[in-house]
């Protein structure tokens, strides 16, 4: 029985791969509003002040705010309203001492004013005049020039994943397009001789490919465009010119399946003869998901995921998933969210191998409960099932029940 | 100055809301392979057993386990190897006592075995026999028929939101084609005499339109399809015509700004006058984010969002997602993972509000500290800056530095 001569931690795995890879991330303009989820390729740097003239954050009075120095409801100050700033228009009006104009939310202040009193503050004496109850500081109830951004202070780095406010942020400065990553392109090729596409009827003994699909889509929910090349035998001639035209026509390739070391799996074979420096990585420590290959070829890193599609999609996520940012020039990758939950039976491990177990979750934010679905890794519905994953870590022997454990939600 | 009478908790806005909505979830059929994120509207119910024949889940040989009873490395189990199941046939050999038959991961086992024992448990003694060295019991290493589906036994709910193995799962069972909800349409109207459209060159006073954008792109991360219906000036009959035109276009009307209660906020009065039963919330007690409108007109539900972006952007998340979602047959949403962090200062707060504070992450998961951006809900950067959001709950007085919180992470 061969073996695997080189397993290794998932996190050296990636390592080493990332270390040699030197992406060119190729540019390209894009209009702001569709740019969620795109990455930055440069930092983005204003021209301008926002906002570029001072602006009232209240509706009430734009004042001198001299003259409010001292008022208190039993001393109010009197100031004569000599008119308003309309949204929208630079003031037609200035305030001298005593003075006050009305002011709105989001407005301008009048010329000569240097702060808004709220109109929850103010009195109103008849149609021209009102009294203030409360002082007001310089600047108060003032959004000074440039305090949301100043031209020239960069607001945003390369390798930024774009998101929902961040589209608002540059269409305010008037950034209508926005230079980004152009989408790296994962091909994608699917081995067995057992498979049939999954619109096909499998004869007995045949099964429909699924990793195909959901590798695809676990591509696109980190910015990539999947390119599904090709479903194929076990037969060295057809993976290989399968992997030629994945190679050809994308920035990375994946293998789906053959990735383990027995007389069946080509993709270690198919792999090492395609590109330098070849196969980096044969076996990751762990489970599961074993089986994976890590390579790099003439610059485009190639993986061989296990066939097992609950293995297939741990091993994605540790690997695959930071490549595809990384090759966007965004590395590391975003941050993975998790719940708290409390592990409702006991999860044995191993010591030196991480293990990776689909949990169920159960009860309400703030007490949920996880459940570990212990079905096998080669059954889809063992990964439909759940709700996430709890990662056991290296060097623990298990997890026990009542332990709090942060799940990587699907 | 006029008040808000209706101040409520944003759950409770959302229950008054949710407890009155009957959405009429339209369907439609979409290929399988471009679901993810599309809401499942019936329960998914397989036609057959996935598999339909047991597999072997090791390369090894099938046998029968009888067979290797009592086996062990001093006492082996001679078996004569009859032949092989090759991947995807049907098994064109059959053993019987004291035969086995060379099985495949994933392929069939020959016809009268009932276990698979794995190739680094057995000796080969030349061409046509081996040794096997570890007993196995009836069904080791075998997946069952029916072991991951069954036939009529439901594998997913209506309500559910696909995610990549789900689309795996359904192409497994030969589901080339799903039955989702059409995805709502949120038409966002955005008003304020003071907003140009963001490709426009303000004039001196004048600001860009973020909120519509912004807005939009949270409407399409939760599953909806925006519709910009209009930017419009602080006019009643301009802001109902434009209302008008989103109600009839769209599953759900959303307003930004003019939310408040001041003589210029028109949204309230404008929703009122659309439909029954009309407004149902006005104000919330979070900050930011009070000046809020939940309505209900004609069955659509409709909302004023504050014009303050930070604002628009907590109390969309708390109360617009989830009514996208329930428009969707999801109700509740899908759960909010999170990413626990230490604060690194504190944060003030009244009990009998809630607060959401923009924050900032520094350092690595499972030792992240959550820095606070104390800029302003009307400053677009302060939500740009931020990595996430933390709530300070309604009775709480505020957060210590030290403490522990989830922050939901953008």
């Amino acid at each position: 029985m061969p073996e695997f001569f080189n397993v290794l931690p998932p996190e050296d795995a990636l390592r080493i791969l990332l270390d040699r890879l030197d992406p060119h991330v190729e540019t390209e303009r894009v209009a702001t509003p569709g740019a969620v989820g795109r990455v930055t390729t440069g930092a983005i740097v204003p021209l301008e002040d926002l906002p570029a003239l001072p602006r009232s954050t209240m509706d009430g009075y734009s004042v001198r705010a001299s003259d409010t120095f001292g008022a208190s409801e039993g001393l109010p100050a009197y100031l004569d309203v000599v008119g308003e700033v309309p949204m929208g228009r630079l003031p037609a009006v200035g305030v001298s001492e005593g003075q006050a104009a009305l002011a709105h939310t989001g407005g301008l202040l009048a010329d000569g004013a240097d702060a808004v009193v709220m109109v929850e503050q103010t009195q109103r004496l008849g149609p021209a005049a009102i009294e203030v109850v409360r002082p007001v500081a310089r600047g108060e109830n003032v959004i000074q020039v440039g305090e949301d951004t100043r031209a020239g202070d960069p607001v945003l780095a390369p390798g930024h994943v774009l998101r929902p406010q961040d589209l608002g942020g540059l269409l305010a400065l008037g950034f209508a397009e926005v230079e980004v990553a152009r989408k790296p392109v994962v091909s994608i090729v699917s081995t067995g001789d057992e498979l049939v596409a999954p619109d096909a009827a499998p004869a007995p003994g045949q099964i429909r490919d699924v990793n195909t699909y959901t590798i695809s889509a676990l591509v696109e929910s980190c910015g990539g465009v999947s390119n599904v090349v090709a479903l194929v035998a076990d037969d060295y001639d057809a993976q290989r010119s399968a992997a030629v035209e994945g190679l050809a026509g994308g920035d990375m390739l994946v293998f789906s399946a053959g990735s383990s070391v027995s007389s069946r799996d080509l993709t270690a074979r198919v792999l090492s003869d395609l590109g330098a420096p070849g196969v980096l990585v044969h076996g990751i420590s762990i489970k599961p998901g074993k089986p994976t290959i890590v390579a790099l070829l003439d610059g485009k890193p190639a993986f061989g995921l296990p066939g097992n599609p609950v293995s297939a999609a741990v091993v994605f996520d540790l690997l695959v998933r930071p490549t595809v940012y990384a090759l966007s020039g965004c590395a590391p990758a975003p941050r993975r969210p998790t719940l708290r939950a409390r592990l409702s039976r006991d999860i044995a491990s191993v010591a030196g191998r991480e293990d990776y177990v689909q949990v169920r979750l159960a009860g309400q934010d703030g007490s949920l409960a996880a459940e570990p679905v212990f079905g096998k890794s080669n059954l889809i519905y063992t990964m439909v099932r759940a709700d996430g994953v709890v990662r056991v870590p290296l060097d623990a022997g298990g997890l026990y029940a009542g332990d709090d454990v942060d799940i990587r939600v699907y």
